[in-house]
C-alpha cells in the first residue's frame, strides 16, 4: 500500500467514528501529506471514500503530474458544493486552519466541525519521514559549522544570508523559516529580525533547512561573559534534563515542567517567556507542543523540537535548541553539533 | 493624525454602519498595518473605540516598542472575550483569513461576520506606501540587471539564488515570495519551482523584493526561437493594452477582459489559465484583482499587476508582469525595466 494510502485510510477510520462523510483539507502542506501534490495556488482537497482534490486551472499540469489522487479543474464553490452533496456528504469535518471565507461557503450545506483528524496523523511520522529531517538537520548544520561564527566579522543580516546560502549550496530546497541572526540586546527578542550591525555578544542563531518538504530546526547562542555563561550554564542544564525525560507514555506538559522547573529554580522562571518546543515536519510548528497545557500523550515516531531560552529585557538572551525524534524508550537528539559552540 | 489611526477612524466608520462594536483581526499584516508591530507569533489585534491588541507573551517586548495602540499580554480566549463583553461588544466582525480555530473560540459569545473592511483599506495605497513598493521594484529590477541572464550559464536554482542574494545586496529586506526561475518545457507550469539544471530557452523569471514590508512583483520571459517569439509578441499586445486601458471609474473585469480577449484573438483563450493580476501591498497577493469576476471599481491609490500569459503543456509558457500604480486618470507603470530583454 502506498504511504498516501495508508495515511488515508487512518483518517477515514477516524470519520467513521464520528460519522463524517467528507474532510474538507486546504492548507499547502495538508494536501502535500495526502496526495504529494504541492499546491502553488489555492486547491481543495477532500477525504472520502474516492478522495479527490479540485485545484485551480493554472494548477492542473502540476497537480496531474504529482498527485496520487484524483485531481478535477476548480469551477465554483456551488459547483464543489453541489458534487459532494451528491456524493452523500451531510457531515463535513473541516481542518482547524481553514480559513473563514472558505467555510463560509459550505456553512449551510453541511454540518461542519473542526477536526484534527489530519494534524493527529502526521504527528506519527514515518521513518522516511524522520530520515528527511534527519537530512535537512545534516545541511543546516554543516551550513552553521561553515560560518565559523566565532571568528566571523560580519553584520547580523549577512551572516544571516551567508547561512541561507550555505544550506542551498549542501542541497536545501530552502530555509525552513526566516534565519535568526540577533547579537547583544536584541537577542532579548525570541523572533528578532537579523539587523545591518556588526555582530555584538552575545550572538543567538536560529535557523533550519527545508529537504524535500521537511524542516530542520536548532538554536545556539554563543555567550561571552561570566553572567551570560552562567545563564547559558541553566539553559543547557534545562535543555539536557527536559531531553533526557522525554519517555513515550509521558504527556507533552511534563517535558515542558522539566525545563520550566529547573529555569523556575535558578529565580529565572519569569524570563522563560514560550513553551519548551513544538513538533516540526512539512511545516515548522506543528502539534504536539511541550508547552504548559498541552496534556498529549508522547509517542514513538513524533519528532519535535526542545528549546529553552532566558530572556532579560534590554541585556541578552540566551536559547539552545535541538530537535528529538521519540523513540521506542526515549527521545534521541537529530544531528550531532555540540550544544556549545566553542 | 497619525496614518494608523487615519486607517482606524476609517474602519471605524465602516463597523458603526453595520453596527459591529468589535473588529477582530489576526493576520500578520492586518496587525502590522493597523499598529506597526509585525507580530512573530500569534496576535489578535480589536479594532473598537480604544484598539488593542492582545499580544503573545514573547512578542512583549518588541510589540510595546514598535505597536502605536495599547498592547495587552494574551492570557487566554475567555479572558479575551469577558474583556471584550465588558466593553460593549456583541456584534463583532472578524477578517475573512481568520483561521476557522480561532473563529471557534468566538462564536458562542458574539454576533459573528466577516467582513472586508480592512481589506477595503488596505487597497487604496496612501503615497508613502507607493514609494515602498517603488523602492522595492528598484532595488528587484537593479538586481535583474545584474544577473546579466542572457549570458548567464548557471542552474535554474543558482540563478534564483543569485537573484535573491542580489536583492538584499541591494537593500531588500527579503523577496516578496520564493524566486521563480523556470525554462524550456517547465515554463509552461506558471509557479515552476527552480530545479538543478542548466538554464534552456525560453527563460522565465517572477521575482520580487520586500522592502520596509512592501512587496514588488514582475516576471520577464526571455524567447528565442520563431514561436515563441510569436507567442511573446502577443503576450506584449495584451500586457500593453490592458495597461493602458486602466482607469478610475472601470470595474476590474473590464480589464481582464482586455487581456483575454486579445489572448482569445489569437486562439490562446484556453492557454490563458490565470487572471490578469492582482494588488500588491504587505502581502503579495491582495484585493482587488484583475479577474473575470472581480467587479470592484479601481480608484486612484490602488497598485495593480498586470501579468497576462500563455501556457502550451509540455511546450513552454511566456508571462510578462509589472504592477501599476493607479493615479487620478490612467496607469503608471512602476519601474523601468523593458519588457523585453535583449
Amino acid at each position: 500500500m502506498e504511504i498516501n494510502e495508508f495515511h488515508i485510510n487512518n483518517i477515514l477510520k477516524d470519520m467513521e467514528k464520528k460519522d463524517y462523510q467528507g474532510y474538507l483539507l486546504a492548507q499547502f502542506t495538508n494536501v502535500q501529506y495526502i496526495s504529494n501534490y504541492k499546491p502553488t495556488s489555492f486547491a481543495f482537497c477532500v477525504i472520502k471514500e474516492n478522495p479527490i482534490i479540485y485545484a485551480s486551472k493554472m494548477d492542473m499540469e502540476i497537480a496531474n503530474k504529482t498527485s496520487t489522487i484524483e485531481v478535477k479543474e476548480f469551477v465554483s464553490f456551488s459547483n464543489m458544493v453541489d458534487e459532494l452533496k451528491k456524493d452523500g456528504i451531510s457531515n463535513l469535518a473541516i481542518e482547524p486552519s481553514l480559513v473563514y471565507s472558505t467555510y463560509e461557503k459550505f456553512k449551510d450545506s453541511f454540518n461542519i466541525n473542526s477536526e484534527t483528524f489530519i494534524d493527529t496523523q502526521r504527528q506519527i511520522k514515518t521513518p522516511e519521514e524522520i530520515s528527511k529531517i534527519q537530512k535537512a538537520t545534516e545541511i543546516a548544520q554543516k551550513a552553521f559549522i561553515d560560518l565559523d561564527i566565532l571568528n566571523n566579522t560580519n553584520s547580523e543580516n549577512i551572516v544571516a544570508l551567508d547561512l541561507d546560502n550555505l544550506m542551498r549550496k549542501y542541497g536545501a530546497e530552502n530555509n525552513s523559516f526566516d534565519t535568526i541572526v540577533t547579537s547583544g540586546s536584541n537577542s532579548s527578542l525570541p523572533h528578532a529580525v537579523p539587523q545591518n550591525k556588526s555582530l555584538e555578544r552575545p550572538i543567538l542563531i536560529d535557523w533550519g533547512a527545508k529537504y524535500q518538504g521537511y524542516c530542520s530546526d536548532n538554536t545556539r547562542t554563543m555567550v561571552y561573559t561570566e553572567k551570560q555563561n552562567e545563564i547559558c550554564d541553566i539553559v543547557a542544564e534545562a535543555h539536557d534534563k527536559s531531553i533526557k525525560a522525554i519517555k513515550p507514555g509521558l504527556k507533552c506538559c511534563e517535558i515542558d515542567k522539566v525545563a520550566r522547573d529547573i529555569i523556575s529554580e535558578y529565580g529565572y522562571g519569569d524570563k522563560y517567556i514560550h513553551s519548551t518546543g513544538h513538533s516540526v515536519g512539512l511545516d515548522i510548528h506543528e502539534i504536539p507542543t511541550f508547552s504548559t497545557r498541552d496534556k498529549t500523550v508522547i509517542e514513538e515516531g513524533m519528532v519535535i523540537t526542545v528549546e529553552p531560552g532566558i530572556y532579560l529585557e534590554d541585556n541578552f538572551g540566551v536559547r539552545l535548541e535541538d530537535t528529538i525524534s521519540v523513540e521506542k524508550n526515549k527521545g534521541k537528539i537529530i544531528g550531532d553539533l555540540p550544544l556549545i559552540i566553542e
